[in-house]
């Protein structure tokens, strides 16, 4: 693997732990608990991806720096939970990063991979997608990316740059970069602004189907 | 892929597509939310069924014509939603065919990929009820093959048609119309009728474990 | 496969099993509900790490003597359900074997596979918690592996006495039971004591993210 997918996927597994043991710690479940939740979070995407493009075992279960990466994400949101939350948002921000850096990351190891140029970005995106579903269905909540503004739109646009990227010959690290940017400042921006878009028409009565 | 199989599938996606679409946009998300709940709908059955028999990256996710698929059913039931639901139970009828199609569609790919015919069956309806259960689970939802009527059944009925159909050397879309028809059938019977087996005894105290 | 490895995979699946139907048939599910969930529950497990170490078709849908043992076990606990439940905790009991066995049969099958020691035992962990993960999330439940004590610790801790046997080049089957017995007394052991670690330190605020 080389080092740019590497760095990104690192990146990715410390925040998704971060998040993810955030939300534990703020359910007060105890260490146990936060490490299983900030191991989901982090592994989920990543495995899924490896998964789906044939890549066994998952680099996240194959290679000891992500467990000794999200082990400490997670003891460290462990223990300053109460610093951390005086950030504004912190579970989405650090969400907002992982789903950016992860889908980056997904886009570019399917494009290795020989997926085509065009379906590239669905793979970047469920691999933005798959840890915070994990930790929020393990939760037993709606996840994010059903309820969120512009979730999986932003972790299509960043997987896209990639795929572009590469159709275009464009030097990796550079087009990676872009779509980090992009998809992270389109989450944080609709995150601010509260962007979404419209809800479908009311059905005339509402049943139980 | 042969052509059955690809109809199959893609009649699958479709409706699928449109049970999730529903459900979202009943549940007032926005396009962005009802356009994942389709595509988590549409695809999870079919790319679980490659994952299980070794076919990466799955069709879903290589194929253009899947997400061109289920973005259009998103959009029609996005747009159309108050429409659709003046017909009877619609999440509950698109749901008994997508289940129909993608558990003959699973069971045929399966017994291609060099599954025995006994456990063929099995395949095909995982991944005929893969698309409904991860779709309840992102709405925090029990699925409907836990509450419902002779639904996991129901897939392995029409599964094993193609399965025996396939021992038997019958023709392949001969086989692939009874079964989706036995399973769709079958479904739609036990929903209009309210066909379910007995429930376990009441166990004498009630207690958390 | 091997004999010893075969007969873990099938105690598993046949507690696992169990621990599904009893859950099932006290949420008042039908027949075929509570067959799902002892499918769901025992086959969870071994088919997430089948797919991780890349042996597909997972063996738990391959051969017939999956499918027997958790149809008897899910039968089992439908007609006895009541005479089951007068056991102590028997949802927790059987989970807690079920957690044991998969989780040494998974290091053991990944150690086969040509994982390296040191990554085994979180494929293990992974195959231990995989089936109560299914059967709480499909019961739109947060799974026992966050809220229970020493869960996955204890499956990581059986899994990594087959890893260390493994290195140490002990018996298999020696090492095999050694972790079974650690892993199934440790969680029995926090069950009854209520071992927990610390909890995060409350936050100043509670605010929704």
């Amino acid at each position: 693997m080389h080092l740019l997918l590497l760095v990104l996927d690192l990146v990715g597994t410390f925040v998704f732990a971060l998040s993810g043991a955030m939300l534990g710690a703020r359910r007060r479940l105890d260490l146990f608990g936060v490490l299983v939740l900030a191991f989901a979070t982090a592994s989920a995407g990543g495995i899924l991806r490896d998964l789906l493009i044939g890549a066994v075992p998952p680099a996240a279960l194959s290679d000891w720096r992500y467990p000794a990466i999200w082990l400490s994400a997670g003891l460290l949101a462990f223990r300053w939970s109460p610093l951390i939350e005086r950030m504004q948002h912190p579970v989405r921000v650090f969400d907002a990063l992982g789903l950016a850096v992860f889908a980056v990351a997904g886009a570019d190891k399917a494009l290795d991979a020989g997926i085509s140029p065009m379906m590239a970005p669905f793979l970047g995106m469920l691999s933005g997608i798959g840890g915070g579903i994990l930790r929020d269905v393990l939760l037993a909540e709606v996840p994010l990316v059903l309820r969120a503004e512009l979730y999986a739109v932003a972790a299509l646009s960043g997987a896209s740059v990639v795929a572009l990227g590469h159709a275009l010959a464009l030097p990796d690290t550079m087009t990676a970069m872009a779509g980090v940017l992009l998809c992270f400042c389109l989450r944080l921006a609709a995150l601010r602004y509260g962007w979404h878009l419209p809800r479908a028409l009311k059905a005339p009565v509402d049943r139980p189907d």
